[in-house]
């Protein structure tokens, strides 16, 4: 199957499941996504405390709908399950119109579509509905049935390793805990559910090589979950070189870079680089504390260097947090499109490699070892690229960075600087 | 009476006055100010070394005239103490007219208009006139009377300061020198006395409580005036964290800020952000040796964080040192927009503090402390001025960074900060 | 002879030599530039290890052509030695058309024009002509005659030195190894001769005085001329402080300085300010490793504080490494220039010191010294200028930067630091 419609089948499979920060729905997301990669599924019981949070009750929905006078429903979860603010607790009342208003949401200004909400760290419940709808509802006597669960159990996540070379790591974390929506979050699952399939059919088997770095994909709620994972596992946390949070990839939208929260990490440079190597629009964006996992990531006493790559941003645009977020509102064209790009960003970053000049006093003499071919006055972009390589390796630059400096494209100085290798010109540093 | 009132009947009153770098014009405003502060008045002898330079001798005008063969006075400084160059020596003698035009001074380009002249470290003397009173001298005897004393006596100048909860220390400093012009500098004369009547009244008596900072506020004759204060005054230099030169408030032209020699003082921080708060026009000058005392605070051996604000600089408009520097030439509007400017920088000062996160390892849960009561996906303002607040709480940041890092209202980011404090989430740092 | 004249009459006379990297063309070269300066003439044998590289042998060529059937020469090296191109092996033999084209170069879009051509280190021949000529070729049996020597001998190259007060150095470089052409470079030779020329009649004698710096100027083939000096020098290369390689002095384009690898050398500073200060029209180039000489001067471990300067740079004009590069082509006028901006720069380093302010707590009284003589408002630029050099003198400003950051002519603050050192308010920081 090609990778567009590979992304895009993923999706719509995920599409019905009612997920939320724990529960059954985000249990099934991840027992899908190991069909495609060996997950690693971890539950961690509710309590269990993590820094200044702990982990909540689990809930589970059977049903939730309201009902009118003659039995007829006018709300019901089994429809879509945006219809029932997530976290609400059992209900099984009956109220007059003006009393059920108090628990209803709805978007006057998008009178047809169901708005997002949940109440995770707060015991009430509520409906979201269309606005339409709820200008129907007649005064009434209206049955309130929430058949739910807030119980002790766990909170549910994925985790996908790659072991490379070294104990450096790339990190990609994507939030697994919005419901029927397709770009937040689907759009996210099922890129990096394709893109840790991609990297373990190339070094999933033994003899098949490592990878320069090892690779971590978190499949987790937003908020607590990254920060179950932050608070579990920070002795890992120095090794990350190198991460991005990711979500809302399939809307039409140009890519936004938002920044680490220090600015100048390693991901700070190389995404804009591949996106201008791309040629595509984009926009870089400063680090703000609000957003999604980057939040956690980029807290002061972590500070890790962890930016944020979506199409167009979470809020800035209409569909945003609601029923219109749907298959429709994405495309497999732009899901193969982020897909690629991040492709392109890990093949940047295992080829990214600094070298040093074993012969930097003077130039060396290339025709001698054949690889200056030009007469006086006509060289051509390979040849200025050894020299570039050449002059800029000095334990300060990196490939791309000389890639940048010059103008030459990345692949072309990657050539050379292989090729200078090839005849002991460079040693690469670690 | 309003403080725009305030401000001008002090001008008005201290108009008159015939002030030089010395002498009794000077001791008379001081007194003046005296009613509204507790001002301490220093005196310091004729002949004193300071730095290096010293203090002159006392110099006091009784009488100043020319008078034609037909006994009538052409000049007279008992009409406007401009005619007079300051610090003239005594004069009893009759002159032809070619001889006595070698000692008057005009402004051919502005003929209605008194030019100010001084000369107080050659001995010589001079009469200012309208170029058009000058044309009108016929050939003559004219007899140049000046009765005025050069002698040991004092330098006169006016110091308060206000005890804040630290010896960190706040610096306002004008000019007492110039006689009788109204922008350069009754208008900083009088701002600086309202100001430190403000500060007074807000802290002056025991059980008021103490401001962050101590506040200093000096009234002295330019050049030789602030370099008498510093020769005398070294041992409390390393407290100024933040200093002005004030002048020039009265006339309707933009603020004009003049950075410190160091560029990147607080107050080169400071003072533009109270301004872009305030939504006013201004201009920020690089610093150049050139100008009022600034010249003297930020030598390169004292290089203290002083700058300078004012409205049009000096020299920059044609009534500059000249008799159309009057009263009419300011208005009171304007000299209670700088009174407010002051007062907002002074309130920025105060309320600028910086905090340590103190949950800094992902975010804590503001919500279980009452603070944060959004619904997923509708922030307001102040709860991401709490986010904002913690995550550049991380010792670099003051709370003026963080707003303008945001682009929240210091208010906003001031009222988060306070919030979280009382919560722990935060401790101040000194 | 005036100096235009001067460096366009020595250009005349050495177009005609066959120079190339050795060889006698250069031999005789340098022999006129002695003419002028002490030149040392240097001898380095074939076969002598430089880095990387080798001396190679030495060329010669006693004459060159091709022949057709009835004897005439189609192609004669004795009417332009660009005809040969550099390096050709000795070759007698009989071709056909078809065979001899694989060894002719022309230029299809300039069918006028014979193009410059080089095999420094490929054994292999051929010859270079006008497309148009190339053209008019018919089917025939060619006779190609190139009567050459490539054997044992040696590199020769110039060096000029004048010793300065200290062993900080300034170093010229450029390129002697080009035939018949008159941009590239004899404009470079031409102008750096009379340069040393007016250095050596300054400060050619022992009763002369001493320059502040050390001058060196090298006259060296490119690449393996430059390599040679350094790998044989390299105990001298931390005297260098300020270098530049010159080429290209003699068209009618803007300068264009190239900035060295370092960025912000001494060189990268003073070339664009004294350009600045000549008001000429110039571009600053960021540093590539491709171009001329500095390519050595700059590689990454030697990296000295070397910049280019140049007209329209190599490969930049149609004409550059063609016949059509003659004596036409420049003018005297932009040599004068040239010579004349050299001049200015050297009389820059040499006026550009560093002061430290003897009397840095607030200004020194310049009135008593005689130095302020200003009426209060009406500042001259002369007094401006001690302000500056008093406030900016404080061991990180040279007089080049105190000129560039108050915007006042260099000579007019170099004058007032004269003044402010002969009355003790400064002294010199070496």
């Amino acid at each position: 199957m090609a990778i567009n419609n590979e992304i895009f089948s993923l999706m719509k499979l995920l599409f019905p499941f009612n997920r939320s920060i724990t529960g059954n729905g985000v249990r099934k997301t991840l027992q899908e996504i190991k069909n495609y990669i060996p997950l690693q599924i971890i539950e961690v019981p509710t309590g269990t405390k993590v820094f200044d949070w702990e982990v909540p009750p689990e809930w589970n929905v059977e049903d939730a709908y309201i009902e009118n006078s003659r039995g007829e429903k006018v709300v019901d979860f089994k429809k879509n399950n945006l219809h029932l603010v997530s976290y609400s607790v059992p209900v099984n009342k009956i109220l007059r119109l003006n009393e059920l208003k108090k628990h209803l949401f709805s978007l006057p200004e998008h009178p047809g579509w169901i708005p997002y909400r949940t109440t995770y760290y707060k015991r009430d419940w509520g409906f979201c509905m269309a606005h339409n709808r709820l200008l129907e509802l007649k005064e009434d006597n209206y049955k309130v049935v929430i058949k739910s669960s807030l119980e002790n159990g766990s909170l549910t996540y994925g985790e996908f390793f790659i072991k490379g070379k070294t104990q450096k790591e790339v990190l990609f974390s994507t939030h697994i805990c919005h419901p029927s929506m397709a770009n937040d979050n689907l759009s996210g699952i099922s890129v990096m559910t394709m893109l840790a399939k991609y990297l373990y059919d190339l070094y999933g088997n033994d003899s098949s090589g490592r990878p320069q770095y090892s690779y971590r994909f978190l499949f987790v709620p937003a908020t607590i979950g990254a920060i179950t994972w932050l608070a579990q596992n920070e002795d890992k946390l120095a090794n990350i070189e190198f991460g991005l949070v990711t979500s809302l990839l399939g809307d039409d939208g140009n890519f936004n870079y938002k920044k680490s929260r220090r600015g100048n990490s390693p991901v700070d440079k190389i995404v804009p680089f591949v996106l201008e190597k791309k040629k595509k629009k984009f926009e870089v964006l400063e680090f703000t504390p609000y957003g999604y996992d980057e939040r956690q990531f980029c807290s002061p006493g972590l500070n890790l260097p962890v930016g944020r790559l979506t199409r167009t941003p979470n809020g800035e645009f209409p569909e945003y947090h609601t029923s219109a977020d749907n298959l429709e509102f994405i495309s497999p064209e732009k899901l193969e499109e982020a897909f690629n790009l991040f492709v392109g960003i890990i093949k940047t970053i295992e080829a990214n490699k600094k070298y040093l000049n074993l012969n930097p006093k003077c130039e060396p003499q290339l025709g001698k070892r054949g690889l200056y071919k030009s007469v006086a006055g006509n060289i051509k972009e390979y040849e200025l690229a050894l020299l570039w390589v050449l002059n800029m390796s000095d334990g300060t630059n990196d490939l791309v960075d000389i890639s940048n400096k010059s103008g030459i494209p990345f692949d072309v100085i990657s050539k050379a600087a292989s090729d200078l290798l090839n005849v002991n010109l460079l040693k690469e540093l670690k």
